[in-house]
C-alpha cells in the first residue's frame, strides 16, 4: 500500500481484515509518523521509500493512493517491478501518460485496475444489472449530477497536478456514462466557470460545469459537476430508457429529518464511507480475483484511459466553445 | 372560452366558479355536442362561430385554448375586437408569428397573458421567491428534467402545428429558467433524436433531447425532455446557487406506496390536475387582476415569444450540430 | 346544499360544474352574505331558512355541511322530508343520536351517505384494492398517524359539539381502518393528554392522543393523533400484512426544497385539497349514483355510526385507564 | 473478544483496525474453525475456552458477543476475573438475571457496557441532541415502528434462550424510547400475535406486536414491531414535540430505483452494516475511553436492565390483557 491518506488508509484496513486470498505486507508513505501509526496498527512492514517497498519479493501487488500526478510513474515503476497494480482513480492527468502507461503495462505482463469504485457499489450495480437484462428497454439518455459539499484540498486544486473538475471529479461519472450505457462517448460539448472559489479561479480550474455529449450508440449524455453543495453530498444519475428509467444516488440522507415551523430538514449524506464502505470492499476483493484468477480486472487500464479522454475533450471544448469529436 | 378541450374546461368552471370579479360570460368551440353540454351545465351563452361571439358587447375578454397553430389567427382577431386575451401557451409556432401577435396586441392596447401557469404553481413560486430572497446566493445553474408519460395527441405530433418537442412540451421549462435565473437566454446547443416514436419520426418531431444553453448574466442551463417516462410524469427543476439549491417538482406520487418481496413501489403522480389544480386557479386569478388594476400580467405576451426563439435556436442547433447565438 | 363553509363551498361548486347527472338547485347557510355571494356566483337559489328548503319539491337530496352537533336533527328532518342524504362527517355526536338517526333513515328509505372522502382518494382506494386483492397477504396490522397543523376552530374546539379529538378528528382513520382491514373493531385501549393547547385541555378535550385496538378478526391497529404539527399536515397509514406493507399519506410535499448551509427543507402539505380535491368529487359522483342507481352508498349510515362508537370507546378507555370491548 | 459470529468478528476488526487506545489480544469462540481464520487474520491469540482467556493478565477487558441465555453467567465470570465488560444487547434474559448482574458487577468495581448501538448511530444521535436542545419543544410523543426482513436464525427463535420479540427484537427501541424522552416508562399496554411463522407460535413467541405506554413524564409511547417486512428493514421512529417532531429511520434504500410500467421501485435498506457500521465504530471508541477515563459508559448496565424490565412488563400485559404497572 502507497499512500496513506483517507482512502488508502481505508484500503489498508480493508486488506488487512476483509479481503480473503490476500495479505497486506507493507504500507509506505512519506510522512514517517503515519506509516510507523498505520504499520502498528496493523501489524505490517513499514516503508519510507516506494522503490525499497517495490524490491521486496513476498510483495505481489501495489494498491498506489498518492496524489494523481504521481500514479504515471509510480505505476510504471510497479510494473517494472512484476507487481500487479490497483491504482486510485484517474489513472493520469494526461492521455499521453496514459498511454505510456497502458504500454509499460502490457508489456510486464501484470494486471491493472483502476478505482473507480462505484461500479461495486450495490446501487450502480443494481442499475448496470437492471440495463443489462433490458428492464429499462434500449438505454436513450444518461444524466449525471455530482456537486462535491467544498473544493478540493491540497494538490487536488491545482488542475495541472488533478486534472481539474473534469477528471478528478467528474471522471467518475465519465465511467458510470460508459459503463452504464454501454457505449463509448463520440461528441463532447462542455461549458462552465469558476463562479465561487477564487483559489480554483487562479489556478485556472472551473467549479460548474455542463457537459453535454453523445454516445457512439446515438444516446444523449450530460452530466453537471459542482464543487460546491450547501449541504452536502449531491451525487445522482439516472438512465433513460424507451421502457423505464433508472435513478441512482440521492441528496439527502433519509435516516434523519427534523420539523418546526421553518419546515421538515434532511441533512445531507455526511459520510462517504457510509455510502461506499461496502464497494470499496468488494474493489479490493475483485482486485484479489482478477490475480488469482487471472482475468481482466471490471476497471481496467483501458476504462482508466477512457476517462482521461473525456476528460480532455471537456477542456478542449471550453476551450473552444465548440463540440468536440472523440477519434 | 374559445377550445373547450381538457384545459379549456377547466379554465371554464374556474372562472364560473373560482375567480373574484370574473363573469363567465360565453363558452365556444366547434364540436356542437361539447359547447351545449358546457354552456348548459354553466349557464352560459353557446357559440360555434368564434368571430360571432367576439361581437357581443358583454364579453370583455377571451381565453384562447385552441390548438397552438391557430393562437396568431385567433389572439390577433381578439386584440382587433378589443379584447383582452388570456392565451394558452405556446403563444404561437414561430418568431415570426410572435412578432405580428405582439404588434397587434399593442396597437390594440389590450392585455395579453399566456399560460406558463408553472409561474402560479405554490412550488415554483416559493422557489422563484427563494432566489430573489438570495436564500441561495447567486444562481449558477439551471437544470431542467421533463418527462411526459406519452406522447402528444392528435395535432401536437406534427412539428408544424405544435413547433415540436421544444416548443410544444419544453417551452414551459424554457420560461421556468427565464423567469428564476432572472435573465435571458444568450446560446443554445441542442442533441436529441426520435428514438421511440415512429409516428414523431416521420413527422419531423423527437422524442428525447438535450439542451445545453447559456444565460447572459454567465449562469449555465440544462434541459432534458423525453415524451416518454415509463411510470408517469417525472418533472423536476432545480437551481445551484452559489450558497443552496432549490429543487422543485419529483417523480412519484408519495402518497402511495406498496413494499412485496419485489421492493417498495410507488405510482406516478397521475393526475396531472392535482398537482397544478391551484396554480390554474391563480393564473385566472391574476389574469382578470391585470385587467381590473391594468398591470401587465405575470407572464406577457414578450414571455411567450421568448420561449418560441429558444425553441426556434433549439431547432436549429439539432440542424447544423453547433451552438447557435440568441440575437 | 347547506352550511356554506370552506368544505360547503367545495361541495357547491362541485355540484355545479363537475358531477353527471347533478343539478345544484339551492344552497342554504345562517350568514346572509356567504348565501347571496355562493347563490349569485352558481346562479342558484339561495334559502336562510333550512326548512323552508326542504319544502323546495324541486329538490331531491341534501347535502349537510354544518357543525357536528347540528347534524342529527338536520339529517332527520331531511330524511323526514323525504330527502336523500350526503352528511359531513361525522354523522352525529353520540352512539345514541346515530341510531335515532339510522332508524328515522330508514324508515323514510332514503339514502344517507357519510363523508369519509378519504376512501375516495386515488391513495387510500389503491390501498384498498392491493389489500382487497391479496397484494399484501392476510393483513395483520393497521397503523394509522395524523397530526393536524393546529387547533380545531370555532365550535370544532368544544369535544360537547364536535365530539373531541377521537371523534371530530380520528374518526376518518376509524373509518379507514375498518374499511382497508375488512373487519370491525372489538376492543379498544387510549391513553392520551391536553399537552399543548389550554384552551382545549379546559373544555376537555385532548391533543395528543394514543390508541391502541384490536380487530373482531384477531389483527392488531394503532393510531396516533396530535392537533398540532408544527410544519403542516402529517397524515399517514400503513397497512403491514403477511406479505408485504401499504403505505399510504405523507408527511412533506416533495414539490419543493430548499437546501442551505442548514439542510434541506421540505415543506408541509399545504393546501388541504390539493391532497382531497379529487376525492371530493368522487365522493359526490357517487353519491349521485348511489341515488340514481339505487345502491348503498360506498360510505354507508352504518359506517358513520360504527365510527362513533369507535370514538365513545376511546373516551371510555381514557376514563377508565383500561382496555374496553365493543358490543 | 468471545463469540464470533457476525457481530462479534465486527467488532473484533473494528478494534483491530479502527480503535484507538484498544490491541486487540486474542478472540474466543467454540467452534475451532472460526477461531483459527479469524485469529490467523487479525494476527492474534486463539481461545477454546472462555475461562482459560479470562486468566490472560495481558486482557484487560472482554467483548461478550456469545447468545443472550448465555450474557449472565459470561458476564459475571468476567467481572469476577476483574475485566471490563462489553456486552451485546440484552444484557440478560430476565430481569432477576439482571440484578445479580449488576450487583456482581458492582462489586467487582468493573465497567459494564450494554450494546445498544443506536446510540452512536448519527441519526438517533442527531435527535437526541435536537430534543436535548429543546429543538422540538416539550418531547410529547414516542413513535417506533421495528419490522426485521425475516425471523430469527437458530437460538434466538426460542423466547426462553433471547427473551422473545420484546426483548430479542424490541428492546434496541425500549433503549430509544427511555433514552430520547428521558423519561423512565411507568405503564405498559401489549398486544400481539403468532400470524407468520409456525415455528414461532410453537415456542411460545410473537411475530407482529403492539405496545402502547407511558412515561413518568406524562407523555405516550408506542411500539410496533414485526419480524416480517417483506422487502427488507422498516425502522422508523420519530418523537413528536410541543414545536416539532423529528423522524429516525427510513424503509428504503434512497440510492436505487427503477421506474417501469409497474410503478416506480426502491429496494430496501439491505446492507444491516451499511447503516450501522460507524455506529458500531463509536460504540467501540465509547467503551475504550469509558475505561480510560474511568467514566460511566454511555449505555450503563441499568439501561440494560431497565429494558429488560419494559420487555418483561410487555409479556406480562399479552398473558394478562391488561396495562402492567412498572415499579
Amino acid at each position: 500500500m502507497v499512500g496513506l491518506g483517507r482512502i488508502g488508509r481505508l484500503h489498508a484496513e480493508l486488506f488487512a481484515t476483509k479481503v480473503e486470498g490476500a495479505r497486506l505486507v507493507a504500507v509506505c508513505d512519506v510522512v514517517e509518523r503515519v506509516v510507523k501509526e498505520v504499520s502498528e496498527k496493523l501489524k505490517v512492514k513499514a516503508y519510507l521509500d516506494y522503490s525499497k517497498m517495490l524490491e521486496d519479493p513476498s510483495i505481489d501487488a501495489v494498491v498506489v493512493c498518492t496524489p494523481t500526478f504521481l500514479h504515471a510513474k509510480m505505476v510504471i515503476e510497479a510494473a517494472e517491478s512484476g507487481k500487479h497494480i490497483l491504482c486510485e482513480k484517474p489513472l493520469t492527468v494526461t492521455v499521453e501518460e496514459a498511454n505510456t502507461v497502458l504500454s509499460k503495462v502490457e508489456r510486464a505482463g501484470v494486471k491493472l485496475q483502476v478505482g473507480y469504485m462505484r461500479r461495486f457499489d450495490h446501487a450502480y450495480s443494481k442499475a448496470k444489472k437492471a440495463i443489462d437484462a433490458g428492464d429499462i428497454g434500449r438505454p436513450l439518455a444518461f444524466i449525471g449530477v455530482a456537486r462535491d459539499p467544498g473544493p478540493p484540498p491540497g494538490w487536488a486544486a491545482d488542475p495541472s497536478k488533478s486534472g481539474g473538475i473534469f477528471l478528478d471529479m467528474l471522471s467518475h461519472d465519465f465511467d458510470m456514462a460508459r459503463w452504464l450505457m454501454g457505449s463509448e462517448v463520440r461528441r463532447v460539448y462542455a461549458n462552465g466557470g469558476a463562479y465561487i472559489y477564487e483559489e480554483l479561479k487562479e489556478k485556472g480550474d472551473l467549479d460548474v460545469v455542463n457537459i453535454c455529449f453523445e454516445f457512439k450508440s446515438g444516446a444523449l449524455g450530460f452530466i453537471h459537476g459542482s464543487r460546491k453543495s450547501a449541504f452536502g453530498y449531491d451525487l445522482r444519475t439516472e438512465v433513460l430508457g424507451s421502457e423505464g428509467t433508472v435513478y441512482v444516488g440521492c441528496h439527502h440522507d433519509p435516516n434523519f429529518a427534523i420539523g418546526t415551523s421553518s419546515g421538515l430538514t434532511y441533512r445531507g449524506v455526511e459520510w462517504f464511507l457510509g455510502r461506499f464502505y461496502k464497494a470499496y470492499v468488494e474493489e479490493d476483493r475483485c482486485f484479489i480475483k482478477a490475480i488469482v484468477e487471472d482475468k481482466t480486472p471490471l476497471v481496467s487500464g483501458l476504462d482508466g484511459k477512457r476517462a482521461v479522454e473525456i476528460a480532455e475533450a471537456a477542456w478542449e471544448s471550453i476551450r473552444e466553445g465548440r463540440p468536440i469529436e472523440l477519434v
